[in-house]
């Protein structure tokens, strides 16, 4: 019913199909440090390229049709940022997207629906992990937004140092968990207070509200606009002048302002998994979720 | 001494003058649950009027000349608020004035001045008792501030989750406690800082700020400004708009967003009443009350 | 390594040139109550005029060329703000520079160059202690800004109530430890989120931004701007109207704003000198700061 509200009012996310295929049954994989060796393919949904002599590393999310943030894909990610982070050599991660007029459009809703509740704690620890990996990176992080960053896409972007969007009036970028029945939790809530403050997050979250990049400018949620095809070289040009502070100095500082929001979150992950697996499974979310994919189907065909 | 200062100084509340007809003397009625039981007397104060079709009340504060919060005011507001909280079908409520010029004068004086302890105790009690249950209302609040907002008018509009103030320069809002030579306690300011950050509310409660709706607008103190006689119908466009979101998604965010705040109240609630009544009761408080309500008093005369 | 990188950068301190005559050898200064006591050498870096008419003192900061923080200078600033405080005639304090186009150049360098463990403790006491004093200060605290003011001289400016900067974009305000080599320790950190919010102080410590007047002024770095020959006036004007305001209400006021920011510094006090000693006398560190010092020596010749 709530989904219902949703979907009437302009969410803008309705271009953002999430894929109907049947989830792939790979085996349960654990995000956790031992999980590099459990991988054994190689990346497919994100391609990293690493310029060592500028200690840069450009992770471009390839996942179509919309970088929908699976167990899957977030697995990759977390390995990819894991192994650029013990690399001495990188210094500097920017996070983009190879899939048109979208960043990402966040968390896979068919990793929500149907799924046995360990299979959902599975797919919440690898939400968390990747928000802990980037927001207390030792690197500096840049989001390249080159398309619409909803909800997990807004948060993978704010999770980073700094946010370079394109100034194209059609993408949006914002929390709209809300909107579609879901909230988003203490942490989500926590970066982007972090990052817009109090009341801008309080009406961002209660609303679901969706800004263009003016607007996302304007309250703070990013950082620069510019033309859409200068967002990556913007982003490598605002990577030098990081890069050029004094590391170690800025990186502790980095670690101060941040450690208490991931503190936070590490010291109440398991709570935290326990109470999103308890929310979505219950039988009105998950019906909420039925509707809203049989709509996206019909939409779709 | 203090208060004299405050009078020298452009306070903005010379025109609003507590009644000063004798304290009616009802009975000590406590301000809790069980405080419906014990009420007999209709609403006079405020007029309520509830459409059941939109799910929308609007409450008119109608307790001349200027809206105080006095001990019965506060009750029938906390009454109020309290029905339409229990009604399932109600789910958003407005706060409007029908007094010219004033949404909300704030505390009325009269309750502070020459009171037992008990007394100023259970004017107290109900102070806190409005904000918590406007503050964690899982209603949406609109405050429809068609006049000028001093101190715990301003304190009942930020209160709300929306703020719509008429357009009118003459109008003022604001935290101007101390310019009164009293001092807005610990979740007065909480509140504002929620709302409009620290630094802006560092300002406001150490000078006593009210700020026209403009200067409002512009720290965020409030949301929206609209011409004078547009302010309850935008109000109730708005509110369309918030009652458009998936409702509990809704609520429980609001709950995340101010439970820490609520929290901070309800666990230390007894202690701000003896915080409160020990100040407002002594002797150089007491004189400074004193000599501000004869000076009302010749100002009326 | 980090200061070379610093020093390739645009600092804005390269003018601040601190004073390379070897340090005068005074005995060990223990800044604390009993340190009134123990001082027995006139003022000569800190100038106070007190005017008993108003209230108001101001305090001229005159030791050249930058009006560098070292220990001696702190010390005199630590007695002059006690001995003002605990006369109850003065109720307002100005803090300002007599030297041409600096405000302060921040905590001198040469105090923790080469200097034992000790030494660099109390040397760290004393700048907790100009901190703790002015940061809870009953008197109203205004910085009239008439010159430059990087890293600690920033500190100072912020830990006042008010900042009037002069309006010339050859100035430059903010905490730019980082680009040192340094960092900003936490309580920096809180004093300069409770003045411009938790992402404007992320952006500003870890790139060690210096900020022109109007930049500082756009996020609320400094509160007001005027032509550098009306700083000190300006200054007067507006101390005249914070003492308006009730007193007492107002020092309460105050206190609830910025005790819990007190109060974290108050009981983690030690470990924090011991936190800087430990930083500051590493070897890597000590090595940046000697290239650093040799720089300037050449820069100087």
């Amino acid at each position: 019913m709530a989904l219902r509200a949703a979907l009437r009012a302009k969410s803008g996310l309705s271009g953002f199909l999430p894929q109907l295929s049947p989830c792939s049954s790979h085996g349960r994989v654990c995000v956790s440090p031992i999980l590099i060796a459990q991988r054994r393919n190689s990346s497919t949904k994100i391609k990293v390229d690493f310029d060592q002599n500028t200690g840069v590393a450009v992770m471009h999310m390839q996942s179509p049709p919309v970088n929908s943030l699976s167990l899957d894909f977030l697995t990759e990610l977390c390995i990819g940022v894991e192994k650029l982070e013990m690399d001495k050599g990188c210094r500097g991660l920017i996070i983009t997207s190879n899939q048109p007029k979208v960043f990402s459009a966040g968390l896979d809703i068919l990793e929500m629906y149907g799924k046995s509740p360990e299979r959902c704690g599975e797919f919440w620890k690898a939400v968390q992990e990747m928000w802990l990996k980037i927001y207390s990176s030792n690197m500096v992080t840049i989001a390249a937004i080159n398309g619409s960053s909803p909800a997990g896409g807004c948060l993978l972007a704010i999770t980073c140092d700094y946010r370079i969007m394109a100034d194209n009036p059609r993408f949006t970028i914002g929390l709209n968990e809300t909107q579609l029945g879901i909230v988003a939790p203490f942490w989500f809530k926590d970066t982007m207070v972090n990052t817009v403050g109090h009341r801008n997050t309080e009406m961002a979250l209660e609303l679901g509200l969706l800004y263009s990049p003016s607007e996302a400018l304007k309250i703070g949620l990013v950082d620069q606009l510019v033309p859409e095809d200068q967002v990556l070289t913007t982003a490598m040009q605002t990577m030098t002048k990081w890069l050029a502070i004094p590391e170690h100095a800025r990186q502790i500082t980095k670690s101060m302002m941040r450690k208490p929001t991931v503190d936070k979150l590490t010291s109440n992950r398991e709570a935290d998994v326990q109470n999103f697996v308890s929310f979505i499974t219950k039988d009105s979310i998950q019906k909420s979720l039925c509707m809203y994919l049989e709509m996206l189907k019909r939409k779709k065909a």
